[in-house]
């Protein structure tokens, strides 16, 4: 028979084959998360804001109890894990988890100001972040692992694409400010002034806010556009190489010996990563 | 010889080596679906919507009569089809097929405002979606299959996209509304409303009516374009993976070897969907 | 010793390995090709179109000559050729491929003013399509030629998407109109005037010049622009696909069997495409 | 023992297994290079640039001293590397090397002024460049050398990517310009002109500050926008392939049959390239 805690962690460590106490749990929480992103969004609205107010600072209490209480069983449960299992060292990696993390800021803001007198009221909006919990309980939870094992294979290549984007933003801020900036001088201030129209360029938004107006400025545009397109080409053709490889992954099979006919198991492949 | 019913229901259902009544009936709908598009468009044109108004009249009251029968001789021959053999229970799980509906929906407009006093004139536009059946009788239907294949194979990942959409809207609305609110209320009137210049911004389209003018808001909207680069390769790497796949898949066939005869049987490959 | 019209053929048909009087004669063309459209672009600018109309017009009939008396031997010579050998079907199935064409087309507006009174200026710039014929002769004509593959390959993948996209266009303009056109009835005055809004939109362009103001206008906008994205994801996706294709029929290698251990050569692959 | 030159050399060449000296000598100069990129950006702010002039000016002073020194060595200790051995012709080759060109780019604008009366204020942008060398020290640099590698083997397939937009590009202007010059001649003043216009039209930017007005216009700019969505699917697709080439180079190393201890030789593969 589970001990409490066992039962407290298997309820809060949502997996798919789990029991009925576990689903309400989990879709409570969830139903919650995203009434808090509800509420959030809907107390920015002019009419609904004001009028609602004590309701929504109702709603906030509420919704911060319950995020604390879940957080401190998770925090005093979380020692059932194998990989957490210290009571002290193991609890403090557990917090410094991505999603532990999030949890806490999600609930901070709320009773910092009883502490200092800060106002934090714009942090509120940390509690949007807990809605990123919804993919590790979704119907698609695996396909999101996907999405994580690829960002993760292909760390490497997509920071280097974002280097190269920032090494393009900064030259061809400084290039279009020599050849704008004495034409005009209130669009293109100065290198860091013109990174906003760079930046609107290269990722091919243009806004349209700010323009070269000189015929040395628009050819420039052009080519810093050019370069604009293959930039969105890199992440595309990285993304593409990282799903293929999740397909190949999975697919590979067992090849088969010509020198002496024998099955070859997958641990060859095991190099490869 | 096929009976009635038999004969309606192959003349309906296309096929690529059909008889000629089978092709005349078929080009004859695509052709009544097309000029419909084209009357649906025509209408709305400042001259000509109101000059030919009983033109217009008289063709939807005919367009909606062929559709009308269309859908009846289809509901009542469908049971030859053996996934829906049952006279009540095949027909009404034929109803809600997707194409089914879409053909209901093209002329139910027209007929609730007989029972129910209510303005129906735009659903009229739900005749467009008949468009949609052009891609299932076309030469290019196959193409249109390995569409539609990839689609639903690669369902969670293109799900999981959106997902990821929706909430760097949502965050990213959030803090650009805390950024830009006091400086523009009119432009960045609340969370939903930032929304708009958000949609913009992530999908690189960027209108231009609603940009941010603090540097704070032009560094937070960079961010939130690079992120929008990133969105936008995951659907491009997404469908390539699915389209290399569906190629592998056609390739993969038994391969027979040409110096014994024999079948190379193929069974790693069966683990591959 | 090869004849005349050997010889001629020769020289006209570019091949890397070719002799001096065929690169000369090719380099020629090229440079004619090129200056043909740095004329025809430098002869609108306001200045020069003018000022120098004379020198433009002696270059005209001069290049036009050079283009025709090239287009003449060509087709003089071109029975040399064995998928041409017939003097008068094989000349005449040679008139109608492309490149034969865009010959003819770049010559003929500048010679029918002679026997029917029409002015045909603007088509002059037919001309400028000879350009594409250096994509023959170049350095990369065999990474040009891979596109040409890929494009043959993915033709059907390629006009799906296409038919795709004209039938968002279509809903979406239809969809827009009923919401925007009582609003603003000058932007979006009819569907077909919408239409302008939703290539905009869907291609991510966004120009800014007409834009949704209405609350539901917007949210559909948004609802579109995320479909333009997944457009925008099918042509990469096909072409990623598509150039995996050509380097996996590049290197092919031949498979072992594991029933007999000899080798089975390639042309079990032949039945794939 | 090795010789001074040696030592110079190894401390300037930079390998991930090096010595403390190499280190901080290495980070020192990244260090300078960043700094650099801020000065020159900073010193184009309003309030700063005159402010802290002298500031700037000495540091100008002190990072030219320091890359000069640094290039001098390299260039004296540079025999040590077997590919650039003779003093003379070897010194010659490595000067112009890229990297070595960005590093005489860096310095040279300095000294000019001192010899010619010009002013090079704006060339001190090319000290910007240097910023590209952190490609090769970073923790980042074997996913970099993927990009480096991905570029050339595809570059031909890029280049004929840029030729097929500038052809595009060319017959696109010329088209809008022979539609739209006579309705809004201040926009579409000449082709060269209209380029500004096709430009942010096929690269999907849309500044919006020129847009076509006919209805003609528009149905060109939405077929024009429609291949460049073209456009921009073969960079990805090319990316997209490239990647793929590159991990089927990493993984398809000589498998080892763990049964018979026999290399199982991929002579296959060998062809690849």
């Amino acid at each position: 028979m589970p001990t409490l805690k066992e039962s407290v962690y298997d309820i809060l460590d949502y997996d798919p084959e789990c029991g009925l106490v576990e689903k309400i749990v989990t879709i409570g929480l969830i139903i919650l998360i995203i009434t808090n992103v509800i509420a959030v969004i809907l107390q920015t609205e002019p009419g609904i804001g004001t009028e609602y107010a004590t309701f929504f600072n109702v709603f906030e209490v509420f919704s911060v109890g319950i995020f604390t209480i879940e957080y401190l069983l998770r925090l005093w449960s979380i020692t059932v894990d194998l990989r957490y299992r210290e009571p002290v060292r193991g609890r403090l990696r557990f917090m410094v988890t991505p999603f532990a993390l999030i949890d806490v800021l999600a609930v901070l803001p709320f009773y910092v100001p009883f502490f200092l007198p800060v106002d934090l009221r714009t942090l509120r909006l940390f509690r949007l972040l807990r809605v990123l919990r919804l993919f590790k309980t979704g119907r698609y939870s695996q396909a999101f692992d996907i999405f994580i094992r690829v960002f993760r294979n292909k760390q490497a290549e997509l920071l280097v694409t974002v280097a190269v984007a920032l090494v393009l933003l900064i030259i061809s801020s400084s290039l279009m400010y020599s050849v704008e900036h004495d034409v005009q001088p209130d669009k293109f201030p100065s290198i860091i002034g013109t990174m906003w129209w760079a930046m609107a360029t290269l990722t091919t938004i243009g806004y349209g806010d700010v323009t070269p107006i000189t015929p040395l400025g628009k050819l420039l545009s052009g080519c810093i556009a050019v370069l604009g397109i293959a930039l969105f080409g890199l992440p595309a053709g990285i993304f593409a190489s990282g799903f293929m490889e999740e397909i190949q992954r999975k697919t590979q099979h067992p090849v088969i010996c010509p020198h002496c006919g024998k099955l070859i198991d997958e641990q060859n492949r095991e190099r490869e990563t």
